[in-house]
């Protein structure tokens, strides 16, 4: 491979979205998004397998880097806070150097009911696959979707904040604080006990 | 109208679920559907307007229902219980009496991931409403997204219980042992103040 293909991904990425935002996501051509990126087709499609992967190749990455963490995570922990550790370290490693990016990209499938669809049902398969690897773990299958729930809603508010415009904190640290906030907002029910 | 006419919503309704867990949604047809309810196609299409319709055509209804309960809820309630209480206002109204049809439709549509996005594009869509009635109360944007959230998986988790086989507790009373349930588990994490 030549050396200027491991930028080809992320100029794709960007020239799509542009165009996505621009023109919307259905009249956008694979032979726009390669024009604007200076790329060729046969590159785009080394990478991606038609235009809406550009949006949702990366979601299998990403549940396979959150798995690999809650696996690897300390076992004395409980479930909630091994998948909140498992999030900051893939925030980190898969988001936070570039916000702006993922910000557009939720622009992006927010203004499409098919693509968010899409996206929503991503994370509901993200949400079963969490479930699952802390059962295999040797959790209890009610705490690990209760705490996979929890995670995935605490990431949804983290998410919501760091993308945006003028936020500068980083989304590892925003998802303790979402859960704190999920946290104030279960104490003050007068319900509880 | 007749007076048998009534009843039409639920045979048709019954009569669909029965055929798409038997052969499948794609492969059932409205001619089917109607033989199986001993009703005519024109019956049908008075109550709604494709085979789609019978899984989500009550979903407009469900939200304008609960917003209404959030709108005449009591002022000095905070967002999350005022939420929580039109949740089982509606339990007792919409589902309760229909268990085995609901439990029923859930399997169906979990198993097809095409009514799958399509109940979660519906389900965001009714946390967007809640938030927004929160905020027509003249309450915090920031307090009524966290609140919506939280009593929407509370929803989840009480939905998920009482639509399994066996449960005969009401879900009017699963929706705040749910909640319980997340607060329990927000509360066993060891980074909490």
């Amino acid at each position: 491979m030549p050396r200027w293909k491991p930028g080809a991904v992320e100029r794709l990425q960007t020239a799509a979205l542009e165009l996505f935002d621009e023109q919307g996501f259905e009249r956008t051509t694979v032979a726009e998004i390669v024009q604007r990126a200076g790329l060729t087709q046969r590159t785009f499609f080394n990478h991606f397998g038609d235009k809406r992967e550009v949006l949702f190749g990366l979601s299998s990455e990403l549940q396979q880097e959150i798995i690999g963490e809650i696996a690897a995570g300390d076992e004395a922990l409980p479930p909630l806070d091994v998948v909140m550790r498992a999030l900051e370290t893939v925030a980190d490693k898969m988001f936070e150097h570039r916000r702006a990016v993922v910000a557009h990209r939720y622009a992006v499938i927010a203004a499409n009911p098919e693509l968010l669809e899409r996206e929503l049902g991503k994370n509901a398969a993200l949400t079963e696959a969490i479930a699952a690897a802390l059962r295999a773990r040797g959790g209890d299958p009610r705490a690990a979707y209760l705490a996979a729930g929890l995670a995935m809603l605490a990431q949804q508010v983290a998410f919501r904040a760091w993308t945006r415009p003028g936020e500068t904190r980083a989304l590892r640290d925003l998802l303790p604080q979402a859960l704190s906030s999920l946290r104030a907002t279960l104490a003050h029910d007068p319900e509880a006990g």
